[in-house]
């Protein structure tokens, strides 16, 4: 079987982008690439100050609410279906729900031939790139480094503490079948 | 019947996104938008300057291969899902082929109830918002002005050559059942 | 004498980053732009949100602290002399405090041939466009679009609530001697 | 003496702007960040694609004409302004003519407190970087990563090949009198 779509799964700041893109460049056929974030980018402004929405705290806790469940069980529903139309489909993606997230997804995935991929990486070291990288609300990456790995079940893992996102790029297109 | 979907098709610099951002704030329900820039983000690096992705020549003119055409169609069936599923859908698309553009996304659209929209501006009002802007490649705003709405039909049409973005919005969200 | 520095003030969505790069498109010249929102990049992260820094209410009220006030007058008076080191200037401001605003800009211009602009725009047109962004505070346009202008002393004022950047650019380019 | 201004000088993709927004962060005073990036956002568009202004090539050669180098002068000149009258700045600077490029800034330091800090990144890594950034001309970062070095004297060197961000702005601020 061929391998129709990636998901990366990770804590906040811990380096999923830059693999994505990095996957982009190695793997010889095109990838599109999808995620929390461009779903997030899709939404109206108003719902991400909202309680139906997605809500982010001082300290960088990150609550979504039923409306945003909704639509992003709609969201997977149409990226399986790309990927079943032959898109070759990357996802970065952050549970913050841990296995139950893992399950909204597993529900739309049947018959795909998908390979998961956590990207964990150390707490402190997710911290210091998030005040790094300056646009994200601290706290987040250390909330979440452990968290949404919690019960997640994965074909392979990389650990970015002390790997370039290049190179944690080539071990996942290795297993790219 | 309820809309499902609105697409909104202009030349570049129109103020497409504007009026998308205006209609997912004053529609009552969340809109999810997407559009033929979000697409291009989805791509990898190299397809945006490649024989087979997408290419902007010197004087803004866009070009696009064989593999964009295919990932394209992915991502329109992939898009219609969405809808069917209950997610409500604006589109902000640039017909670079006219009603050929049109009747690629007509394929994927049975039975989704679907909003067309034509959002007009004066070639010389665009190119000068352009400039404005100074991100987009120059020249692509006067070039796709006319050519995207060869041969397209809609339900209803707006200008922004001197008609505000929230008002145009509001004209379309008059129409959506 | 030759004009040196463009001061153009107005409030938050009333149009002066799109008629600053019109500027620099229609003036033969190579003229640099700054202005309150490179400033504000300049600053510590926490700047945006602590009491010596900028605060953003939730109703777009911005408050400014003490050290942002020391480290702002400190950046005017480099910007002077950038100007006076032969280097056309184009400044984009927002005069939160009206004419003391303006003060603290011309307590370090002597000497220098200075064209000062206001940009108008109607405060429900402002607050349209502010929707249109999607990027800004919701009720900044709206608060400021008077309040800016209060003493404020022009050589010309435009107004955009119906005139395009590039038009207004052309009008103050017409007065760049 | 006090530490008035830190000027980092490193290739692209080596890590500055992170250890930039570190520094910020580490430093109990605020400090404004100001660098090539930001000078070059501030001149028109059309001088990113002519002759006089900054040139990119397709294998990531850099290249600025004579009228960038005027306009850089009085930037240059300025920003000392800003620190002498009392604002703590840090530089983020690419030294394509390294000794030179130096020197150009030596000029107008005259009586200033700068702590000259070297941002060393191995070649290959860098290049891996910049796959992962996804947003700088390819081949950029190899082409730079010695060649910005040559000749410069420095304070303190900082190699991000394995020292994270944070670590690397630690260190820095160590040197911070």
């Amino acid at each position: 079987m061929t391998t129709q779509m990636i998901i990366l799964n990770g804590g906040s700041s811990a380096g999923k982008s830059g693999i994505v893109r990095c996957l982009q460049s190695v793997l010889p056929e095109p990838w599109l690439a999808f995620g929390v974030d461009s779903f997030v980018d899709a939404l109206p402004a108003r719902m991400t100050a909202a309680d139906e929405g997605i809500e982010i705290g001082a300290d960088g806790e990150v609550n979504v609410g039923p409306e945003f469940r909704r639509l992003e069980e709609a969201w997977i529903e149409g990226i399986a279906v790309m990927a079943r139309a032959g898109a070759r489909i990357v996802i970065d993606e952050v549970f913050l729900g841990g296995a139950e997230s893992q399950r909204r997804w597993l529900k739309h995935l049947d018959g795909l031939d998908v390979l998961w991929v956590g990207v964990r990486c150390d707490a402190t070291v997710a911290a210091g790139r998030e005040i790094a990288r300056g646009d994200r609300a601290p706290g987040m990456a250390a909330l979440q480094a452990g968290q949404v790995h919690e019960g997640v079940v994965y074909d392979l893992e990389v650990d970015t503490t002390r790997t370039e996102s290049l190179e944690c790029a080539r071990r996942i297109a290795a297993h790219v079948r």
